[in-house]
């Protein structure tokens, strides 16, 4: 038979230990910060009924979802998100678990999209989100476990852009063009990818708009200074309309909660440039920006909606939450050098030197790992430099060495693999030495 | 627009916020002695070629995998388990990473099969493999992982039963019916499932299969008996196949190792009847069955392979490895009784009691993170008994509880949310009394 060449699919691909590692480490740190806001863990199926998944989003969205029909002859699809997920989840059991549902959920999506340089198919979404509750005290944690999160994960220099929904749809209405409001957020989010001109020009492509509109919005946009300045402007702006006041006072509200429990004003920006283009959004809206790299883009993006499940369920099911990019993010911080080089081994080597004291060296790794160290053996008696390369790679950061003549002198060396040196030390009685030796050479 | 009916997929499901933190801290356990022994982590796309997936099982296998058209023309599959990823993997990448190659993978894979009890469509498996070395060494250290892992996980009563493909491919070789043995496997792998005559008569369809050896196969495989004894009645049995013979001293040396390396006599079983239905192993294989629930089949099982990525690369990439269902494992772990109830929520809850206070009690929650607990605030200042039995539900262990004249007089109660007792506590100059209290009170 034909060899089949070994490949991944275009926008897919393997992640080595090395990289396998970092996100790991990345993950279990953002499990620690929702949990310690009490947010739970939930997953759904990858695979959901095609019907529950379009027409959620929009119509790029649609087209981006993975469907088929599985072996019953069902239309299904992969999952293209997390909210669609969760909103079909909430309709199903919000009954038994009840409200506020503190839910988080970090699992991998499927859209596929023309790749560009650091997009990919498969990607995995670390979302958050309170269900049942339309309290401001939600949407101010929602800030903050953005906010500390980006601070866990060694990201200091970033900016919390903040908006309102209903800021746009109140200037909008006084302006006579609420209707047109989804194809103006959509227009409004790529101000920060495209040019002023070009999403001018786009804007006015849309029916019924006209060139005082768009000056006019694109003003509002570009309003800025504090967050009490943007407050005021805006405020002067827009005197007459209840939605809009109603957003100016959601935001004032979340800014105050921020600054009370401590976030820093600088962390902080209120953004009136920022619509986040999915339609479901109502209220208080986040986007978050790396000081360092603006350019990616949003690294953690979410806001506020109160009909969640209406395609599902009668039940209003306000909420508030977000999403953090995980893959865009470790894209990011490898950028900007604040990952953490973890070693891809276990912390002690044994070299497996003779063939002969194989159940010495069994015993060892046992001895070892029954006082709760990590240690790998090597599996073959190889040339002892062949050994120390590959514990070398790996980032081992002690090797036991010994041979025949040691071991019937109850003796092992312990090498330090970054230093080179070595220090002998006595088996006399068992391990107990050995394990109180590099327990405290590993503290050191 | 009508609703649409929010639900799953039949054989799909849901994972709730209670068992998805049982599922998170199985996960944890997993990972933590897979990486004792020097094992580290990687990922393969959910989706692969269809030719990379199909073809490697079996035709039972190639007929449940979810294979459709992607949005480019190309013919793809989800994934029906992580050897072949790993097959595929490793031949892509074995170059980069060298050997011996010591990963472990934690991943969802999807199969169309009939469901049934306690059987999904979707599941996790926990696999772990070295690559890349034929030494005895790593197949003792697959069986001690193995071992290591259902005593981390708490399940103390098990047996690891183990085989040789060799003795089984040398008996029928020395039977004159090596060229059947890939039925004859597939027939004495249903033998924990169903009768010894039902296994005979299935066996008997095979062409040029007599009465003869199925008798002999059948009384083979009924070897009773310590390890010794099984060893020795075996060796008795067939004293003129080399495979035969190597596949003895091969089980031999790994009995020797476990002994070694101190796992206990009783939690290992030669047994010559297991055979691993897929093709591929052709060394020691391994099954695990829980004392208390054999019935349910093994949790965790393996085996050598010396040809994994032989469709890939004329490399040769033997290995040996394991894959613990974590599903499975799951369920005998409830029905057992060994799994953990863990808390779903923070430590600490804290009442929302005077919508006056908001700001003291986000600055509360604040200071109590900031020294490390967990902690919910109550999102909406509802009646207190209401949010107590929120908090009780969710199973908080210490509620703040605080309103207007208590917090001018800088105090707060802290209440006990098993016992029901109340202690107050001075905030004066701040929360690091709070803190102390709080730290003190759960560790008692």
């Amino acid at each position: 038979m034909p060899l089949i060449t070994p490949r991944t699919l275009k926008g897919f691909r393997d992640h080595l230990p090395e990289s396998m590692l970092q996100r790991e480490q990345l993950i279990d740190k953002v499990k620690c910060i929702y949990q310690s806001y009490g947010f739970s863990p939930i997953d759904t199926p990858a695979l959901e009924y095609e019907e529950i998944l379009l027409g959620k989003g929009s119509d790029e969205t649609d087209k981006q979802v993975y469907s088929f029909e599985d072996h019953g002859g069902r239309r299904v699809g992969l999952r293209f998100d997390l909210t669609v997920p969760l909103a079909r989840f909430s309709a199903q059991h919000i009954g038994e678990l009840g409200t506020p549902l503190k839910r988080y959920q970090i699992a991998t999506v499927w859209r596929g999209e023309n790749t560009q340089k650091g997009r990919y198919r498969e990607f995995v979404q670390c979302d958050f989100d309170t269900i049942g509750t339309k309290s401001v005290v939600a949407d101010i944690e929602t800030a903050l476990v953005i906010h500390d999160l980006l601070i866990a994960l060694g990201c200091e220099a970033f900016k919390i852009h903040i908006n309102n929904r209903k800021i746009l749809t109140g200037l909008l209405s006084s302006l006579g063009i609420e209707d047109k409001t989804v194809p103006i957020l959509r227009c409004l989010d790529k101000l920060s990818k495209v040019s002023r001109e070009k999403v001018a020009d786009e804007m006015l492509k849309i029916d019924g708009i006209g060139k005082e509109a768009v000056t006019s919005l694109l003003a509002f946009t570009e309003i800025k200074g504090t967050s009490e300045e943007v407050l005021k402007a805006a405020r002067d702006l827009v005197t007459d309309n209840t939605t809009f006041l109603s957003g100016i006072s959601e935001l004032s509200e979340l800014i105050h909660g921020l600054a009370v429990a401590g976030v820093s004003d600088s962390k902080v920006h209120l953004d009136l440039s920022i619509a986040r283009g999915l339609d479901y959004y109502t209220g208080n809206i986040f986007e978050t920006f790396l000081d360092a790299l603006p350019e990616i883009g949003s690294v953690c993006s979410g806001g506020r909606y109160d009909h969640l499940a209406e395609t599902y369920t009668k039940t209003e099911l306000p909420g508030v939450g977000a999403s953090l990019g995980l893959d865009r993010l470790l894209a990011a911080m490898q950028e900007i050098g604040v990952l953490d080089n973890r070693s891809l081994g276990a912390e002690i080597f044994i070299v497996y030197f003779d063939p002969e004291r194989r159940d010495d060296y069994l015993q060892m790794a046992r001895s070892l790992r029954s006082a709760g160290l990590r240690v790998e053996m090597y599996v073959e008696p190889k040339k002892i430099g062949q050994q120390l390369k590959y514990a070398n790679r790996r980032g081992h950061r002690f090797a036991l060495i010994a041979g025949s003549e040691e071991l019937d002198q109850d003796l092992c060396q312990i090498k330090d693999l970054g230093t080179g040196d070595a220090d002998p030390i006595s088996l006399k009685g068992g391990y107990e030495n050995l394990v109180v030796a590099l327990k405290q050479k590993l503290a050191d």
